[in-house]
């Protein structure tokens, strides 16, 4: 059997190994905490530090397959595994340039996928120099994660918010919406999309409420964003799973936000609503099986389980009744111990046909179940 | 988090904790083999026989409730554990019923549950009394398991093949179709059913083909094997998981064959193609959730991937790239290493709508994907 290392150990993790249980794969994950989400569905758990060099070269060295499901990892022993004969998926070259959104941003541009028009600054004397691009949003190269190392900058008076490294400043786009498209490519090149989902926000709090499959857009919107991905996952030039986040604007263009070279949030509901789940596609990827069918067996909504602000301690999911006296409502905790604001603790996917009530039933689920310590 | 203690770790309990990672739960499992197929994936494995007192014993006190996915476990133990308070389920009074086929029997007629006519025997001298139940099929009280414990008898020269134990001598019922439906029961005795299914047998070698659901029986067989099942779990008076196989005669009548008080190879397919699977609904019986509806999403084929006849060794699986390109076809391997003739290595769910499709594609899983080594 195919041995498979992981590097990271979340949520993203746990739900790739529920589904490598369908394959004869033995498992291996990698992660500093011996309490992670991922860490009692492997065959064998490796306490070590993804970050550093030796605890990647050594972990790697002991499979045949090397996956991710953060970013955050060491890029320079993967390419030595990489060079060792290891199948590293995806390749260390595209991590390396997707993990620092300076080059992320540049290689957009470098291959002609829209993305948002932005300049690049070092310090914070620099971004000074560039009010006219206002209001903008800075994005840190290096070290961002779930929301950190973000920052939106609505008139100089913001200017001390930025960060003082290199880091991208991209001029605000008027969205009407946002989308994200996944692409599955196999070791041979072959690509399959996912179809696009569309992220609902609150507006009042401006943040994500829930996600919608299939996104309601223009078939236009859906071509280009399309198109947009298939040329950018071309460009990449590496087998994996891609998650490309899209800003569509007010007058129907699409842009490239961000990518995640990985499996990630915005596909949970494939487990669920789609012949394929993501997870059992990146699997397909790594293992040199067949590319599985990405298309809907059904519309969906997906809720994310937050840590409510202000509860720190034992998790305890209040309404969790209610949600699953649901038909059609399937429930995702994570299996973290502890709760704190904020923290993605679960998620649910509602299966259906009809929109509005996709819609119904999310804010139902979002309102009736908390997360509280 | 509420810890579940499961006794086996064979394929069933794989299932039931690929599903169980959807909870907040903490997972223990008591296998005697350490490469068993769920131990990799439990919080807690303990290396221990669920048929030895001690050991069935000292695993149950360290968690908050206990289930089996094999009969065959020391029903003192679980009563002594009953007694001390722990959460046991199904109910020691009904696994000591079922696991011995005499009692099972016996309890199928005291509560008029219609189940082809028998006698009891306790000695091969004792049987060759029953001449005229012949043909008939005899069935071993303990310890038959997987084919084994069961013998058919054409005619007296049969006799010297039959049990010289106390076992069950049951007159063949001329049958029409095989079909099972499994019963949910939750701890405040809520029953829900799922759709039956229906065994399709190869008419050469008279062995499993593959599973259909649903059942095409006629509604009258659907309305008489749901009021059976109903009336059986009503009479066992236990909280869990029930799969009831039943026989339906050339006249339409239907009849009890025998009962798995646990989750069950007839419902694999609810995996995918219910709207709670089978282990999904045992876990909110277990955790003492609402339960799940059992409703299919898609009618459905099953079929089991059986270790080909002399082969024996690292297992092989030959035409799996086929399968994985079917769109619907779903691949379950159990991470068994080793294949033998007539191991159960896995299984392959296909959903669709169209029954005379569903056959077709059964057939050509059946036919293309072999387990050799």
């Amino acid at each position: 059997m195919k041995k498979l290392g992981i590097l990271g150990g979340g949520q993203l993790g746990r739900m790739l190994l529920q589904a490598a249980a369908n394959y004869p794969v033995v498992t291996h994950v990698l992660e500093n905490d011996p309490d992670c989400p991922a860490a009692k569905l492997c065959h064998h758990f490796t306490l070590g530090d993804f970050r550093n060099y030796d605890d990647v070269l050594t972990f790697g060295r002991q499979v045949d397959v090397i996956t991710i499901e953060i970013e955050a990892i060491n890029v320079d022993a993967l390419e030595t595994l990489e060079k060792e004969g290891k199948t590293v998926i995806p390749s260390p070259a595209v991590l390396r340039t997707i993990k620092n959104k300076v080059t992320q941003k540049a290689f957009y541009e470098h291959h002609a996928v829209p993305t948002p028009s932005f300049v690049v600054t070092h310090t914070l004397t620099e971004l000074q120099q560039h009010a006219d691009k206002l209001p903008a949003v800075h994005k840190v190269g290096e070290g961002g994660y779930d929301g950190k190392g973000v920052q939106m900058l609505h008139s100089v008076d913001d200017f001390s918010k930025g960060f003082d490294a290199p880091a991208v400043l991209e001029q605000k786009v008027a969205i009407a919406t946002e989308i994200a498209v996944i692409a599955a490519v196999d070791q041979a090149g072959k690509v399959v999309l996912y179809p696009a989902v569309e992220m609902v926000f609150d507006p009042v709090l401006n943040l994500l409420d829930y996600q919608l499959c299939p996104a309601q857009v223009a078939q236009t919107v859906h071509w280009k964003a399309e198109a947009i991905v298939m040329r950018l996952v071309k460009a990449f030039g590496s087998p994996g799973l891609f998650a490309v986040e899209l800003l569509v604007d007010k007058q129907g263009e699409v842009w490239v936000n961000e990518t995640a070279p990985r499996v990630h949030n915005s596909g949970h509901h494939s487990i669920e609503a789609h012949y394929s789940s993501q997870y059992d596609m990146l699997l397909r990827i790594l293992l040199g099986y067949p590319l599985g069918s990405p298309e809907a067996q059904s519309a969906s909504a997906l809720v994310n389980l937050i840590g409510e602000p202000s509860f720190s301690g034992p998790a305890r999911y209040e309404g969790l009744e209610e949600v699953l006296k649901m038909q059609g409502a399937y429930v995702h905790i994570y299996g973290k111990a502890q709760t704190k604001p904020g923290r993605k603790m679960g998620h649910v996917t509602l299966l259906g046909t009809d929109r509005v009530d996709l819609m119904r039933k999310a804010r139902q689920v979002k309102e009736g179940l908390k997360v509280k310590a």
